[in-house]
């Protein structure tokens, strides 16, 4: 074995993983642009000062720093670093594009680059699938990133998901009404946990924090439906976007108000939103919501906005174990065998003729030796073998197997390429 | 103007630009699939050690170095570099997976970085577009590579470019035929600026570089025709590649060979391939040859190796000039008004039906006004505008204007859907 290796953390995407992530990513693509969302790409590397003080002190030590070049850099300094997600760029995109019409609605599907320590299915460098709306505070647009998402995971073939809703400022409310504003981010990390470590672990999290037993139990009272004082405009509007999102075509069974629901600690001023798979506890595969207050970190200026992120990363391992990648062990459609070379000539014309129709074509370098040549078709997950004989080279034919059934027929060119793309 | 910036010689790719690249690579991908030629991603960081040493002294110099993390690092340590082509981490990746079935044919579409000084229309960090048959010496190989940039710049609506081919051996028995094998480095060198320099300024050139005038006047003869003691081989394999290419659809009349064609001084061992048009002084937009030395770097292993590379900035750049790319000014198909708040339930659930069909679809978020919401349907290039007003409503209707013609129509969902998607 050579002595030669991967950076720590990261991977090579050979075809097979690759052939499946392409499907992920131009499925999603194609249900963006549906939405009318447009495509954004920003450099890897952003300067370093934009980058760190952003993701907090942890953060800023996942980011990947560059050294600076030239004859003038000092040993050590660093000018620039990988960019560590898509919203920041987004913000310096914004603050650097004043002119850009809002509402400005685009998404991006890049990689990011953390630092993290190493573990099984996190990786260093992994893709994030953002959407985002930059520059209007309508309803509308919560829906059309719940509609987005909703619409992306079936076209990849995910039933019954469900899209969990909040309101950040119901829970700001819930720790006012207890009289705990001052213990809100407690009561928040604490909630966060429900999932995790049940009721009861959440009220015992809930008193370590400060929090009193009347306050938790004031708490729990608003969450298992008791009024929240002063919620009912972030109530009405969660039940706007319901309805606006079911004439967007979500399906409203799958739409969940949840008061628990808090997305972390971090940026979020308005509606949240989640999605998870009820069967199998693994997170979720999908998050979003309102973060009034981010874009505008550059330009100074006040700028709504609402996103929403599609876990790229763990839905391709979910479709994986779920079996939901059609054809993934399909390399090329057909294949088609060189019989000698006196008839290399025609069977390249063969494949030019299916090419041209569209169908993935391989052909053989190796002469002669049939039977290697049909293993070989095989591994490559043909669904035809072309080969063209001295009998039907004489002919004007083909011979074509079908190589699911078994099935071999003998017929011209045209006739064959007519069959297969037909098939397909 | 906000305080921040884009790293030197790096850009955003906006949504107009970023339609014009997805179109470009959407389509040379969908080709080099039908080849058979399978998609691979590497990461952009490599370790340090994997790059460095192969790009020479100016090229190491260009390489974005990454500084090295966590508690243990030494100040200005660094352990990973962004990749500088794409060539290198496939030595790698083959090296490190010997057991990949070969040929290994594939296709890689991905950033560079290199740390060039910036001027106008160069930037560090710019898309490589690769296609690569490793462990194969059939001629099929190299008439693969050209007729797949034959078919794409075809698909890319690129007339009149011509393909000029050469064998590197050729140029080495000439300099060998003339006594000059110690010199075969300086007379590519001065035979590479042909183009610019014209051939008494190559022969200049050579006699500065220490060829006689003999010798120079002896390339040259060969150059204009008389025989290359030696090459027949080169010559045959050469005709055959073009026989074959002609067999996968490649026009003859565009493949020219070249004795002048050296493609640099770098890497390549045998046929060499360049793409250029004629008119416009503006180089190549596609280059490639075979390079069997250079995938076995890390496994120790002779791997032979033939590949082409497309020229996607260059590509971009040309097809803009010239008008080649279609709707480049269309963000949606479809642009739908809200007449008034009651109207933004059917508004949504009408975009939705036609998102449903495959249109690009946005829906304004302001209601009223509709002067100013067509305003905004034309800014977004959008062909179609639909309105549902109270009498549409009423009539479970929509009208429909045709931005193009002016035409407006009334007519149910249904059919509007109909007309839509029959006209795109």
């Amino acid at each position: 074995m050579a002595n030669v290796h991967l950076p720590k953390g990261m991977r090579d995407l050979l075809p097979p993983a690759m052939r499946r992530r392409l499907h992920v990513i131009d499925t999603v693509r194609r249900v963006f642009s549906t939405f009318g969302f447009e495509p954004l790409e920003t450099p890897a590397m952003e300067r370093i000062d934009t980058l760190l003080g952003k993701y907090g002190e942890e953060g800023d030590k996942l980011v990947f720093k560059v050294l600076k070049r030239g004859e003038g850099a000092k040993r050590g300094e660093t000018d620039l670093a990988l960019r560590y997600d898509l919203t920041v760029p987004l913000a310096r995109v914004m603050a650097m594009n004043p002119s850009l019409p809002l509402p400005f609605r685009r998404y991006q599907v890049e990689p990011v680059w953390r630092a993290d320590r190493p573990q099984r299915g996190r990786f260093r460098q992994f893709h994030q699938c953002d959407v985002d709306i930059v520059g209007t505070t309508s309803p509308q647009a919560e829906a059309e990133c719940i509609a987005v998402v909703h619409a992306s995971l079936k076209a990849l073939g995910f039933e019954g998901f469900i899209i969990r809703m909040n309101d950040r400022r119901i829970l700001r409310l819930m720790a006012a009404a207890v009289g705990a504003s001052d213990l809100e981010v407690s009561m928040l990390t604490a909630l966060d946990k429900l999932d995790k470590i049940g009721r009861d672990g959440v009220i015992a999290d809930m008193l370590r924090r400060g929090l009193t037993a009347e306050q938790a139990d004031g708490v729990f009272a608003m969450l298992d439906g008791a009024p929240v004082p002063g919620a009912e405009e972030a109530e009405a509007n969660l039940a706007r976007i319901v309805a606006l999102a079911t004439e967007l075509g979500v399906d409203p069974a799958r739409l969940q108000i949840d008061r628990t629901l808090a997305r972390g600690l971090d940026y979020y001023t308005g509606p949240v939103f989640e999605t998870i798979l009820p069967e199998g506890n693994i997170g979720s595969i999908s998050g979003g919501g309102r973060y009034d207050g981010l874009i505008g970190m550059f330009s100074g200026r006040d700028v709504p906005a609402v996103g929403i992120s599609l876990g790229l990363e763990r839905i391709i391992v979910l479709m994986e174990e779920r079996g939901m990648f059609p054809n993934v062990d399909t390399a090329v459609d057909v294949y088609v065998t060189v019989f000698d070379e006196e008839r290399r000539g025609p069977s390249l014309a063969a494949a030019h003729a299916l090419r041209d129709a569209g169908q993935r074509v391989e052909v053989s370098y190796a002469a002669g030796k049939l039977g290697k040549q049909f293993k070989k078709a095989n591994q490559r997950g043909a669904h035809w073998v072309v080969t063209i004989g001295p009998d039907e080279h004489a002919a004007g034919t083909l011979q074509l197997k079908d190589m699911r059934s078994g099935d071999r027929l003998t017929l011209p060119l045209s006739e064959a390429v007519t069959r297969i793309t037909d098939q397909s």
